[in-house]
């Protein structure tokens, strides 16, 4: 295998995997940093995770949301971006193996982030569409669309909802928001598009394993969601699990069954790991046990932050909760520590600054818990709704991406609009209409 | 094969195919008319074809090229739209074969546009990428951004260029205006991009069979696009054919050879007719036959407009030319045609109002030749170059989209950049990188 072409320089080299919120944030901070820094990434872009379920939704442009890496580096010269997809990690020679060939490093950060967790459940993962990437919202965005378009030549019940019917799976940020997204769209958008169909007929079922939403977040905000989400007509069902999904029957583990040829699963992630790290430091859930300067166990100079890394601690004895503000501030941190530890001066420990969490479950309707200088501040509604997009909206990289977002979001407000209704790629393929119409002949 | 699920109603149907400038345009002024329109597209969105090739060089999003169809008709009381690929045509039962369904009609309105000829050459089919759909020009997005993803591999100075070049072949306005953006992004964006590359090796190549650009110009439009493709770097090739293209050598007719793993083919449409018209009808070009009513010949009810149709007049005895204007003007033509028809009143014949034609070459460099209450305007340079965008701004459809391109065109023009350099899709699969650095090894 021939080396990847990448200069040698005097500083020491600093390969970083995966440039999500973790990866991302450490390349920007070791700008001045007597390194060289290599960020690897198996897409040319950084991908704004929160706002996909938007994209989902036909409410935001795909491209928005998600930020070229070469446009973000372009002023910083220590770093290079590659595009490449890593193989696996020769911890004894320091090399990573990628498609683009061997990489030396000198120090290794791991920040490869989480995927979508199916449990095993091989048919799910097949017929289940998950939220992880911007493929996956274009992907849901032209399956609901698809629907439609298909439902419109149906006459048979059961035909007829399995395709305007929707399943979401996971009760955390992600369901609770595609939810409210999708009843949103049931109520402004699609009786208009759809003219032919009876939207009273449109059941949107969020299922969620544990006896509350958005597990983490306060009583308060979790009851409000619901109440939310019940007002908005979606049909929660809680303490509920799904036993199995065949792509039309989603069976639950009570035996109760729903149809729809659609459902989303938002149930979990489970950490991206890499071949050639030691097994005995990757934990329950793949994730790396680190240590409090993000130090894999067992190693002296790789390193993991953000989702795939689990630092233990007291406070958050399960390592601190898969979200974009522990990856950001790890990301951060580390920095400073690797620049430390070049220098020989001792580490900081990484203490998280959690700033709380929120979620939005429709116009003007969103639950938010606050934490400013360590003094907690809730709220539920049009306020929350007004911090949730104003947080949203500075935390989308690049001026012109939060331009973008901003005028889409004025403009739905004021109309009731969602504008980006296409179906692009392979439609007809997506439009089996045959198929189903065959079926309700028999 | 049952029927499409469409209401009857008492009035005559219009079956429209294809929902480009002709389709759309003759759906819409058909919406007080005594008919219903259904409308089928292949497509759940109307594409503006002008400016794909500017998001085929990242300067426009995917999105605000495209709209939905079910948009556009909102508010339009007496049309059907319908996802579906027409498979043919059964004239003596007026009924249309569709993937839905069939379908009957009492007019049918032939409006399926052209699509790229390849003039038999099945292997250029294969190889060369063409720039009519935007599922085309996120292809071509993705493929010259993995093009110095891959370059930066390389040490074998030929393997270089062929990663580096491209060749464009087609002197028309697609050709000269991507010609002169490829050469944009050579100037301003790449080198920041790549600091690696050096991008004196990268060469565009622009080849026109004939002896002059922009064929149905002005002399001194097609001069002055010459000499701003020149002035920006482009090498054009005038009274040059390819003979052929194996996805790496391109061979010229006069035996010269040039390497290039990119080929766009911009060299001429060919019609898309429909399996069922009789062959008399279809002239050269796959272009129907229609008289100045665009009533296909041998016909009384069915009607072909836009570039499927060849209106052989005096002025136009190869039919109009194959652009928006035209199709535009024959959409609304018909719309009234048909209402004549349906009232027993005297049809009109069609007369093409010819308001001009304009190619931008890149930043302040444009050419037009407008014609304005039949005196002619000729005009090069920045003048031209804020007419064109000023007519194909307001050409976009939708406020908001014409707002994003708006947004987009000052930003790239304040900012000297083209911000959507995104790879989207399996970029993964157009990466194989291995392949090119072993070729490099030997």
């Amino acid at each position: 295998m021939v080396h990847a072409k990448i200069p040698e320089t005097e500083y020491p080299r600093v390969v970083i995997i995966g440039g999500g919120f973790a990866g991302l944030e450490l390349a920007k901070s070791l700008e001045n940093a007597p390194v060289q820094v290599v960020l690897i990434d198996k897409k040319n872009f950084h991908t704004f995770q929160p706002l996909l379920y938007q994209v989902g939704t036909a409410g935001l442009e795909t491209d928005s949301i998600i930020y070229p890496f070469r446009k973000v580096f372009e002023e910083q010269k220590n770093l290079y971006f590659r595009l490449a997809e890593v193989q696996q990690i020769k911890t004894e020679t320091q090399i990573v193996e990628t498609t683009i060939g061997l990489l030396h490093y000198n120090y290794l950060v791991i920040a490869t982030g989480a995927k979508t967790n199916y449990y095993g459940d091989e048919q799910l993962e097949k017929v289940a569409i998950p939220l992880k990437s911007i493929e996956d919202a274009i992907e849901l965005r032209n399956t609901v669309l698809s629907n439609f378009e298909k439902a419109l030549q149906i006459d048979d019940d059961e035909q007829l909802n399995s395709l305007m019917d929707y399943v979401i799976v996971g009760g955390g940020p992600t369901g609770v928001e595609l939810a409210g997204a999708l009843s949103e769209l049931r109520s402004h958008i699609f009786p208009k598009d759809y003219k032919e169909l009876d939207f009273k007929q449109m059941d949107i079922h969020l299922i969620q394993s544990g006896d509350h939403l958005l597990k983490g977040m306060s009583e308060e905000a979790s009851k409000k969601a619901l109440d939310y989400l019940q007002k908005f007509g979606v049909q929660v069902w809680l303490d509920r699990k799904v036993k199995s999904y065949d792509g039309y029957t989603v069976t639950l583990d009570n035996g109760e069954k729903l149809i729809s040829r659609t459902l989303i699963w938002a149930a979990g992630v489970i950490g991206s790991p890499i071949e050639g790290i030691r097994k005995e430091s990757i934990l329950r859930g793949n994730r790396l046990q680190v240590d409090t300067h993000n130090k894999v166990a067992g190693y002296n100079n790789i390193f993991a932050i953000g989702d795939i890394a689990a630092m233990i601690t007291d406070t958050y004895p399960q390592g601190h909760p898969m979200m974009a503000q522990p990856a950001i501030q790890q990301g951060k941190q580390l920095a400073k520590n690797l620049v430390n530890l070049i220098q020989n001066k001792p580490l900081q420990s990484f203490e998280y600054d959690d700033k709380g969490s929120m979620a939005t479950i429709g116009r003007n309707h969103a639950v938010a818990d606050l934490k400013i200088f360590s003094s907690e501040f809730r709220t539920q509604g049009f306020i929350a709704w007004i911090i949730w997009m104003f947080i949203h909206l500075i935390s989308v990289i690049g001026f012109r991406n939060r331009f973008l977002v901003l005028v889409n979001w004025v403009w739905s407000y004021l109309s009731y609009d969602k504008s980006n209704r296409l179906i692009v790629g392979k439609q007809l393929e997506n439009l089996p209409v045959e198929a189903v119409i065959q079926k309700t002949e028999v």
